[in-house]
């Protein structure tokens, strides 16, 4: 019920504005004994990280992360080790431009939040996005870490699949490309990056912008997690997922595809394998039956609306009610959406994460 | 952080099997003094009551719906007045068929949740659909009955867009059509009508189903609801909506299209309008800005799966581990999606009911 | 974050009024497979119901309840069996005394929550107490029948420990003895029954009333429930038990007598015990430690004030501000406390559930 | 639904250990447009300090607050003004001794959480009482001085009315003397200071330690804030006052000896002021009635037991379960009570901001 908090036994609570000293988060639940290094961590903030390709915000922030309670250090002197208690993590704001933000201050920019949060709050950070700046997400990303480690064998992994008008080819997917030091967009489709990369330059030196679709996919999640109606799974990814800046729509297995096909061919077969286990014969549901996992990888998209940050100028009102127009100049992605895909994962592993604690609590049957 | 909870201050507990005496859930956090008629909430689930034409279940339920606690009787000895004290409604269940569900209890039907339910609880209430049985969904749409008063002004409207490939031609929009008694679609295209019936007929007769596409459309919503992180707007509206049986899409505003536009395309401009308030130019956004209501109407889409329950055979397990052949028999509909437009309105009411109070708790500024 | 529910893993929402058509609750989360029989859950109701000796209220109902949802008959026909679906409990009002509300209605009777309701929520059902009725505990009792179930090997007692001024002596204490048919007031002290039927005679001769306090004692809670802050066993505890009606102070072990102990008095001493588990030599800290439970039986204690449904004329208002004298007649207690016994042993029962499967779910050590 | 937060619309979560780097907590759900000044809550702070006086541990912390987030700076450069967002609270830890606390790490304390950490966690933070040092509380407090703002005309003070076995004289009650200089006790009594110094350097020289009674006030808090049920207002002020460590009691207004009273000794009568406003002739119930305020001053009292932190050597066990004997060198605290004053301020505080919000929030009557 907290309007900065999400997940219920595996909670994280995140904090701080663009341009304040840093921001920072509380994970709170998470088991006790859990072994992790900062490394690890830092290693998932890097790839979402600003400044690594032209295609992303030139804004250049180490995003180096401290977790400052909740753990203790092994004998290594470098492995930390849960303690049950809540794991306060920071990250020190160190490149915020001394600009001069009073045009945004008094002027509503299309597309952006400035108008809600003077009608909601009547009061304003506009520097740098405040609350709703993008850099929020190294927090989602730092918990989405964590997440992973609580439950054994899960595997939870992201790729692009669409920028703009522009889609992968599905047949070369390879999800060992997605993090290659070549692959400036996270796409699973080597063919793709030569495609987007064009496509980008172009929408960049036209001052415009574009969104994206992402696909993420959980591996290992045990058959069991979720619950029937408002403890639904898909519900809590499909929550999680809308809840990052940007996110329009949200489907699970087949999503809106769904809706297009018939009973018998939506409907995923079973039978019984050869190590006696049961198998399903196709993954249309994506995962998750009934608001159930089913022990299938999940699988769910998103969308992406392209950042209204760009030069183009549109029409606009000021605070005081007077027409404007604004051209947002500042460091902007072209295509937010390529940064997304680490945020999407661990939004996907939260929600996993909380859930194996939820069953777990009330079953006991993990 | 319940299962068969949603909302925070307007809070929707529902309870019950589809097979047992009744079902049944409590409002709780409804404000005092709302007035209402225990007709108007009859009126909502009489939309989606089953067996009002040859296109949904055959089953007969009256679905009369009593109101055990929460409210007083005002002097005419009609109108009924909310004391903010939890509301509880009940639905009794009176066409339970007593057949032999044997079979179901054993064999998992492709499509449901039988197999995960009995991973997650290790038993699992078999009898017509058990807790999942699209009953549930009528407290939903009592409490959306409640929702939609909470909110001074609210207008929630739903309409069918699509089944299966066949879609509406949006030209021909007309809201008063959705409700019309020679509508069974809750399409807002008269001219659909024909065309749905044909095909679901086909359907029907071909022993299987299709799926939908419905579409929300939320009016009088006051700027300012939401929160920018964890209470976005549009995350509970796509929770909400997520949570309702065989919901695997949801999208706010342009939704999946939003990823294909360019920047300029997608934000909605703002100016001034005749009566010196501000107005904008467009709703790609689907009135959420950065999760907060921005006072134009809400735009939610989600998209409901064929019904697994088919008269196709298909393989499955059973409980022994055996693999077996499955025919659902029973009364089903050849398209769920038709009867989820009243319970899609309910759940974005709900949702709207639930941040107009977080709103008011927080800034004081409605 | 509900008013009327309680509990996060184990929760209990209740609804109704003393004077509606039924009361009843909902208790989620409970893990599926508990078993019990509807006589287990009616014979704690029948401890705490009404009409069963002079000492207690003279209103006559029968609270049978009924089990309308998350459980399966086994084959016995008679064992219930939980399926982790909600469990919806009810239990109809039969013998509402048609009398006149009239004068109750308008005046606000000393020591009742009538002033408070009026200004809280401006409407109020001024019948019978409305919400705030003794009635409402009995769903509490039902909800805690099943919360013993959830811990193996749960036991949860209470007894009435004083009455006004007269006080057990603990020398007698025997528990065989609290719920002998011979026993009206749940005390464990055999040679106070005369004492405390003449005292309360004489109170209910006078028009009086008086309070009482009680007892809980928990065996069988396991080491490690509970949280070192703002999740302690004994914060849940405290809170639960101060929510029942008419609660004015709440003790864990030595309670306000540790504030007159010296350290070296209140700490409880550590050895080995014969089969090389740890024992404590004392149980001042009425079984937990820094929020947390340490596997000694849990020790509560909490005062209940005297009823303020009294024959003597007090002084109040009216709604209209004038000034007026209040004497309540109907069907009260003179000691409402003794009924508290086994409301309090449920509030205990249930918060220690609760904290169980929290425990389960973070740690995964039950 | 946290272990580390409390509170539903005005929400605190805290963070961190004795020996680590820093503490800190969040408070969301303020309202936006709050204005104060950093030496506000750094004034509470400095009461509950440690290294005062001779009575409260030596251990040398300079406590300085510092806001990382949800404000901006008005004009004047030094008042904050809430955004609306969360604030971020951090106080770093400077005066770390690093003393050799092997002996700790495997030696239960007896009267310490020690052994209950390590059955629920399997892992403990022993350096200075790790998670649950008193050193949290301070997070406690300054949310407490953002909470007194929410309120308008809110004044919540507390003083000590006992040690061990000395008490106050209520007829000497001088709220201004609480936070006089020469009281090193927070005792509204002048007369009991000496009493108190003689009785705790005693105590002192003993190696022993003592508990004390506290007692806070609030006024100024508007009628109908709390609920009927389970957000009962003194339920949650019982809980919050339970949650702080030591803390074994809690009484709202006449607390125990309410079990005394006879109910029309006990039940607060009613007129008419002389503004025309109702007054009460008395205040028993301790400004709450059903759960819900009265407008009366709230009184509440907790007992804080004696610290288990002394030099007398006590029987205890080690990790490996051998029998061994514990001294508590180090720096702690001869009577922990003195210090609970501020942070049962702070609780009280919190707990009326939330009840103001929730209410706000459910009625709109604010």
């Amino acid at each position: 019920m907290s309007h900065n908090t999400f997940g219920h036994l595996f909670r994280v609570t995140t904090w701080g504005e663009s341009h304040g000293p840093a921001i920072g988060g509380v994970v709170d639940g998470c088991p006790p004994g859990i072994r992790f290094k900062l490394s690890e961590i830092q290693a998932e903030l890097d790839r979402r990280r600003p400044g690594t390709s032209r295609f992303v915000t030139q804004r250049r922030e180490p995003d180096q992360v401290k977790v400052l309670s909740g753990v203790m250090t092994d004998e290594d002197g470098e492995t930390l080790i849960t303690t049950g208690t809540p794991i306060s993590l920071i990250i020190e704001n160190v490149d915020q431009r001394s600009k001069d933000y009073g045009e945004i201050a008094e002027r509503y920019r299309p597309g952006h939040a400035d108008f809600a949060y003077d009608r909601k709050y009547g009061i304003r950070d506009y520097r740098g996005g405040g609350r709703s700046s993008a850099r929020e997400t190294a927090i989602r990303v730092a918990a989405g870490a964590l997440a992973r480690k609580v439950v054994p064998g899960l595997v939870v992994r992201g790729a692009l699949v669409a920028i703009g008008e522009k889609e992968i080819n599905r047949d070369n997917w390879d999800w060992d490309f997605v993090n290659d030091p070549d692959n400036p967009f996270f796409t699973p489709d080597r063919e793709s990056v030569e495609l987007f990369a064009e496509y980008l330059d172009w929408i960049r030196k036209a001052g415009s912008s574009v969104g994206a679709v992402i696909e993420i996919v959980a591996e290992g999640v045990p058959a069991g997690l979720g619950a029937p109606l408002y403890g639904k799974l898909d519900q809590d990814i499909a929550g999680n997922l809308m809840s990052i800046n940007a996110v329009k729509g949200v489907e699970i297995g087949e999503g809106f595809n769904a809706a297009r096909l018939r009973g018998e061919e939506n409907a995923d077969e079973m039978r019984i394998g050869p190590d006696g286990e049961p198998v399903f014969l196709s993954n249309h549901a994506g995962g998750i039956l009934g608001g159930i996992s089913t022990g299938q990888p999940i699988v769910a998209r998103f969308a992406v609306k392209p950042t209204s940050s760009i030069l183009t100028p549109r029409k606009s009102i000021d605070r005081q009610g007077n027409e404007v127009e604004v051209v947002t100049k500042g460091r902007h992605d072209p295509c937010v959406g390529i940064r997304a895909v680490p945020i999407g994962e661990a939004m996907v592993a939260c929600a996993i994460a909380d859930h194996y604690l939820r069953h777990r609590g009330q079953t006991g049957r993990i």
